[in-house]
């Protein structure tokens, strides 16, 4: 278990000290952090590290999980997908399962404590159900740049009680929106299995281990199977570029325990791309593993991520911490992360010409490669890592519970 | 949501008032239980039920989620195997992951409860990483007659840290320990959605929604894919039944989020008898659907159980609820449930000719069915409705916290 001063060595000990300076002004103070999943997913992957840290500086942050269920998940699915501006059949038994969830959640849930930070949709309501005795924040973590009106329409009337809404990016700020609104980027953690470094020789024996042979050059894509990370674009892209190099695509992918669409997006991807998978040259892996994740990172000579829709996207931020250059979508939080030209390459998510022309080039340079890698190290150094999230997220709990009783 | 009178009319409001006798001593007490899964498995839907009617009749119980991840799961599934006689390679790898769970979530985790339940070994080592200020339970819920030595051994240095053990059957009674000892029944929730009475009509529609036909008599096992449910000996005992009456087996099983091994052994099912499914007399079921499992065991004519090691075998309950006969394995809690002859059989777990034989005879006797379909629902009435188990835990949380600060 990791304690903030573990990190000194990879963001030196000024951070580290100002991170204890901020939360001294915490001394007393406690905060609940509340998503819906503690597998699978960025967010239960950042509330793991975050809230055993908060603790470790001296605040008293719990965590805890909405208990939804599978016909939940369907729903809080499909507005998820609203929000990032799809079509929704908005039932009135949708509306109702939905909140049933956090009402039965709020009927048991022992929350006392001084700020209440609700992750995404799934737990939204829960402020409707409790009463409100402290300062209340809705980060969400998904792409509301132009969210679904009627879906949108339906969660303000929710969200309004809150006392902060935090988004991952400027552009999905709302401004017909009289809520106190910050911007606050998700960011990774380099002591976790999933991100620490790995000896050559751990590489090679996590991929032999996982069946990957590593005698061509690789090129992977590390993200649930959903169709805004566009799973099926990836392989277009690829055929592109196996048409010039001969090299072998990585496809892995955890299932959310929260997100039911992703065994039906695998099959399809499996069954239509038999034979490349046959011929060993597309390999689809569906195991939660983080050294494979960290191991098959370190080891592709690009990281593709062909995403049409991403809050944030940590993936990206995963892979640049690695030192491997990124040819992915110019959408939501990716330029944020990718620097085209610089530690990467910035495309348009449908133009698979312009995707295969930039992994073929990288592929065949290795200076390139070495230099772009650096430079997207030192991207998520500075700006993406846990301990800046921390600071964050201690200066949030300051100003609301400061001036909540006041 | 339901609450303590709602089941009055199911109960009698003698017991109703009884309930609310025992918690008037408990005012202004709280209580948790902790588990390792919300999805999937009876614990989590006893505690579904379970907390919300803690709390409807005044005691504060709350229910917490141990945060685990694919790897612990494994290992856990392994421990629980072995306490259920199984063999196991006990490496130090395992034990370090088993208690790092519990040991981060210790970190954050705000325990302020004036008593702990702890249900199953997942969660078991919390004990060792907070500070004990109240008392402790573990509830059992594993068939513990026969356990695996090393690994009981192992266990028994936390158990012996709790102020009571709680289990589903006396046979698990641990005779050489001297910790105190309590046997707890468990029970199901007549008006959840799995068990809610269903007009024909509705019944009719589920099964025609979920693609099986009803022009042949049903027989279905609704149990998690799992070695210990025996799925392979069903489809043998179905094949013998088969042969003397024309009849559709159908399985039903989710996937429970802590336990690994289901899909391989679906997958196997699914492969070894193709052609059965093909023709629509094997139909297996994943998805997560409460009407349809409801529905399945009011339109089976016979529900079998063959399971190998059954902590207690809610399913059992149940089928005995919709009254629906059962025939079963004279194992773990089953015969606390079934009394063979009266509201269904029970035999020998490896005795197929003999599941078979009474299985075809129930199949062609409606009276013979009705009566012991009576039978059984009276069983469960009198002993295995969540308002008794409430009561039970009322009275366990008062002993404890009563006898903790005198």
């Amino acid at each position: 278990m990791n304690r903030v001063e573990d990190y000194a060595d990879i963001v030196g000990y000024q951070t580290i000290e100002d991170i204890f300076k901020r939360s001294r002004r915490l001394v007393g103070k406690s905060a609940v952090h509340i998503n819906s999943t503690f597998i699978g997913g960025g967010v239960a992957e950042i509330l793991r590290s975050l809230a055993p840290l908060m603790n470790s500086c001296g605040l008293e942050a719990d965590w805890r999980v909405l208990h939804g269920y599978p016909d939940f998940f369907t729903i809080t699915k499909k507005f998820h997908n609203a929000l990032q501006g799809e079509e929704i059949n908005f039932s009135e038994i949708k509306q109702q399962i939905y909140h049933e969830v956090s009402e039965e959640f709020a009927s048991y849930a022992k929350l006392d404590y001084d700020c209440i930070i609700i992750h995404d949709p799934q737990p939204l309501p829960l402020v409707k159900y409790m009463r409100k005795r402290q300062p209340w924040v809705w980060r969400c973590h998904v792409d509301l740049s132009s969210p679904n009106a009627l879906v949108w329409d339906y969660l303000k009337r929710m969200v309004i009680k809150y006392d902060l809404m935090v988004v991952s990016h400027e552009d999905y700020l709302q401004t017909d929106f009289p809520l106190g609104q910050r911007v606050v980027h998700p960011a990774i953690d380099p002591l976790r299995p999933k991100n620490i470094d790995l000896p050559d020789e751990a590489i090679r024996q996590t991929l032999e281990k996982a069946g990957v042979p590593v005698d061509k050059p690789l090129i992977t894509q590390i993200s649930r199977f959903d169709k805004w990370k566009d799973p099926e674009g990836v392989v277009d892209v690829f055929d592109l570029v196996r048409a010039r190099v001969d090299c072998r695509l990585v496809m892995m992918g955890g299932m959310a325990a929260d997100d039911p669409e992703g065994a039906k997006i695998y099959d399809n991807i499996r069954e239509r791309h038999a034979a490349l998978i046959e011929r060993g040259d597309l390999i689809l892996i569906v195991t939660e593993n983080d050294i494979l994740a960290n191991a098959l990172q370190r080891m592709a000579r690009v990281v593709i991520q062909k995403s049409l829709r991403e809050g944030f996207c940590l993936a990206v931020t995963e892979a640049l911490w690695k030192g491997t250059p990124v040819v992915a979508s110019r959408i939501g939080g990716i330029p944020l992360q990718v620097q085209d030209g610089v530690n990467g390459y910035l495309l348009d998510p449908r133009d698979n010409a312009g995707f295969a022309e930039r992994i073929t080039a990288l592929l065949g340079d290795d200076k390139l490669r070495a230099r772009m890698g650096e430079q997207g190290r030192e991207t998520v150094r500075k700006k993406f890592l846990i301990t800046r999230l921390l600071a964050d997220w201690l200066d949030i709990v300051t100003l609301l519970t400061d001036d909540y009783h006041h």
